[in-house]
């Protein structure tokens, strides 16, 4: 999925870019089997560049900037399809995803259940 | 899915929560479908009060205020288990959905496609 600067312009004036930094939340759904890979956030540029490349770009909180998905590890995000909240606060990215969105090498982020993140000794200090 | 008050201190303690008010980011996904309903903010008492009882509490940023999900609805959202992510900043809440979880009466609040969003003239303002 790719649209024009144009489209994406408009795009943006409609959400409300309330979230840290002046972002929307947006959740990575994998487009075939709706596993959840990540949650990450987006301001007006990196979702402008989403929609206008079709690759997936994030507002990184820790290094305060703009971050291509897969830039470093060739794990590219494809855009699939996009979908907006009742208050336009949060976006789910549908992707083909290119590789393991974690840099722990997990396909998934969120590859943890209560169980294992009890269990795991390395606990939040896991970056 | 229920755990004892001394087990979801333990939990938290390992949370990083890091959002807006001392928040984690909570996506709620339907346990059965997949399908993504609603992303939230939880505290440290609202993911207590989730573990602990069974039904999502969140912490909601525009009343500041702890909020039991479907308190005024009826709609409650059954805890059937949590993921967690890499950084302890986002949990996935896989539950059983009571009823809708979106004022709108949709059963997502998601429920609408990137087309649909640019058609609706509401967009944004529709709260």
């Amino acid at each position: 999925m790719k649209v024009s600067i144009e489209e994406a312009e408009k795009f943006v004036e409609r959400l409300w870019f309330r979230h840290t930094d002046s972002t929307v939340i947006a959740v990575l759904q994998d487009a075939k089997t709706k596993e959840v890979l990540m949650v990450g956030h987006m301001n007006r540029e990196a979702v402008i560049r989403t929609l206008t490349t079709g690759y997936v770009h994030f507002w990184s909180l820790s290094r305060k900037k703009l971050w291509l998905k897969g830039e470093t590890s060739g794990n590219y995000q494809i855009v699939e399809g996009i979908n907006v909240d009742c208050d336009g606060d949060a976006l789910i990215i549908f992707v083909k995803s290119l590789g393991p969105v974690c840099h722990t090498g997990n396909k998934s982020c969120f590859y943890r259940n209560y169980t294992d993140f009890m269990k795991d000794v390395n606990g939040k200090k896991e970056l």
